[in-house]
């Protein structure tokens, strides 16, 4: 310890999975958000958060519960929020389960972080949609896991692609962990999977004993259409399926609320290894009588009008504003749009010509763990209001023409 | 997948740490605690839960701040969380660092998960304290550490014996990750390390390069005598001492809000390896404005004249009701007490009487890794009321005549 610096004698001692892992964010101001245009997270829409409605929750549920809301909640979640959760899967997801199918966990991303814990051993295969959500992409790396990725069309996965994947994987005698996927307003791309192409899915990943790992936190948020049968509702047992939702981007991402259903041993196995001493009960409290009461299927009624208005001005913007050779996807509901840059662009010189603008985009190549995506954004129109948008998308059209101009000169 | 069952299908795709964890605890009713009389876990005292207080705080931060308080927070913590608790820790606890020194947690629980994580691989030595706190117990456990325990007396953990396996190690060719103790009020035994004991403990870990965790959970929670220096404080500087604290002893554990305060590089590490996208931005800004306002040096007050005066409940019952070859421990803080069983009785058949009759009490074999502790129980006098007390502790008085005549015939 004399020898060295006090930093490095404590990278020293780090683990291999801290090392894999690397440091994070560290001080951040959330404010500092509101300054920037920003199209690069996917921040749910500040004027829409239920702020009276969580106030007056906050004290219904503190007036009845109050010893049992600040008190430790232990095990899989508090019984009141299990019970509405159940309740609102049966409704609107059209899913059955019970309390042994369910863990309340900080967000679904602390399910997902779980999951991998749960599964993954370095060296393990996991199969994913590409492009997918950072999150899963920044646990591939710290679990260091074999990624297998599977490219995306309008439909969603390749299914042709999946099953040569699957072959292979046999021919090594390798079995894969899980497939994962985020089948509705997908995070980045913005596409829904189709009922059939979900079927064929879920019937090869069944007959290689793989699990799907179905990551659908924008089930809530479609615009129009009707919605599609989840992976967990299609299959035949819930070994099948571990299904992840949130309540981020319906009440508040501050919540900290999300769940994972599953067959109960992995529920089980899951909430050993959940070492925080439980999920909050002060916010389950809160969050179960406010789904309870029924505000939260008005607010979500709301929220779909104030992000399909979002959508509709940022693809008319794009529309209008951005030179020939880009192109887009169209969201059914959710937060984002992928965008494709015209040849010869890169996505990071993109996005630091925009930032030096005040315009935060997400870089493509962030969505692959293989170094792809070097020509796409993602665009997330959920937190900005309309004039910002129009803003943001001036920028961006700049940006991409003077780009384009520089690359034939 | 079909020649199996779900179930076995399922287990044999776990992770070597989820079947080196096993399943955690599956639904339950935090609500059932109040049904039997509960000296075996560390909750807080349900009537002392500042429920008025929070509800009112609730309402100050969501109308101030509810856009971010329902909003992401990633990095290290709310800034005006983390700016009230350097305040709280530079004010009571006489520690003085800066926001790069800080990670706001979910409950020091979840610290202590990220610490292991960060530095713990499979059989990587660490070195505890014996007995130590459960959730610790629990982590060696899943993350496959060779576990050094040393024993404590009534001033701390022991020197000698610290020394000697320092000195072993040495000669292993080993570097210990870390040393794990909580040096006031020790869980479980109740016992606090002497101003002597530290700085030695201190000197030898440094000479070693081995960094200090020190978990401080119920430092505010002295009822008599002066407060001793922090570990933290008494290093030269941040790299030594990992200090994590909470504030579900003295706000509310539904909150679970901990923290650790370390080396930046720590830090930056722990928020690397913490991917459940930030501590709840809602609890955080409610605990910023219950402590900033005063509150909670007050409320603090309270808590002190209600834990001690159980504990002298509860000391004087056992004084008055156990038999003779029983001895205890003697806190000042905290919420437990370390009892020692008379010769040939063993505390798992003590704790199944004890249930039978509505009582639980700790395990004293659960607080070791080693299979240690047959003779000893940990009560907490935290939970339970006057009357509560009077009865558990003849239930516990009866229970051992009962096993000692049993035993001598």
């Amino acid at each position: 310890m004399t020898t060295t610096t006090p930093d490095q004698w404590i990278r020293d001692l780090f683990s291999d999975r801290a090392n894999r892992t690397g440091p994070g964010m560290v001080a951040l101001d959330p404010k500092d958000s509101a300054k920037i245009i920003a199209f690069g997270g996917g921040y749910p829409d500040a004027d829409s958060l239920p702020i009276q409605d969580i106030a007056e929750s906050t004290r219904i549920a503190l007036e009845r519960d109050g010893e049992w809301a600040l008190q430790y909640a232990f095990g899989t979640g508090v019984p009141e929020l299990v019970d509405t959760l159940l309740d609102k899967l049966r409704r609107d997801q059209g899913i059955e389960a019970t309390r042994e199918n369910v863990l309340i966990t900080n967000g679904a991303s602390q399910a997902l972080g779980l999951i991998f814990e749960a599964f993954v051993d370095p060296g393990d295969v996991i199969i994913s949609e590409a492009p997918f959500f950072l999150g899963t992409v920044h646990r591939c790396r710290a679990s260091g896991a074999d990624v297998r990725e599977i490219p995306l069309d309008d439909e969603g996965l390749d299914v042709a692609a999946l099953e040569s994947t699957l072959n292979e994987l046999k021919a090594e005698g390798k079995q894969a962990k899980f497939l994962y996927l985020v089948p509705n307003f997908q995070n980045p791309t913005g596409i829904t999977y189709s009922p059939e192409r979900r079927e064929a899915i879920l019937n090869l990943c069944k007959a290689h004993g793989v699990p799907v790992l179905e990551d659908d936190a924008y089930y809530d948020l479609r615009f129009e259409g009707d919605a599609v049968p989840t992976f967990y509702g299609l299959a035949d047992e819930p070994g099948q399926v571990m299904y992840c939702g949130t309540f981020s981007k319906i009440i508040g991402a501050g919540m900290r609320l999300g769940w994972v259903v599953a067959h109960p041993t992995v529920i089980a196995h899951l909430s050993g290894l959940k070492t925080d001493a439980g999920t909050p009960a002060f916010a389950s409290h809160v969050v179960a009588e406010f789904t309870g009461s029924g505000t939260l299927a008005e607010h979500i009624g709301t929220l779909k009008d104030v992000y399909r208005h979002r959508r509709d001005v940022m693809l008319a913007e794009l529309e209008a504003k951005l030179p020939d050779g880009c192109s887009w996807t169209r969201p059914t509901g959710g937060f984002f749009i992928w965008l494709t840059l015209p040849e010869g662009l890169d996505c990071a010189d993109v996005a630091a010509a925009c930032v030096e603008q005040g315009l935060q985009i997400g870089i493509g190549k962030n969505f692959f763990t293989t170094g792809k995506g070097a020509e796409n954004i993602r665009l997330a129109y959920s937190f900005n209001d309309d004039e910002e948008i129009e803003r943001g998308v001036d920028i961006l059209a700049t940006v991409i023409r003077d780009q384009l101009d520089s690359a034939r000169n």
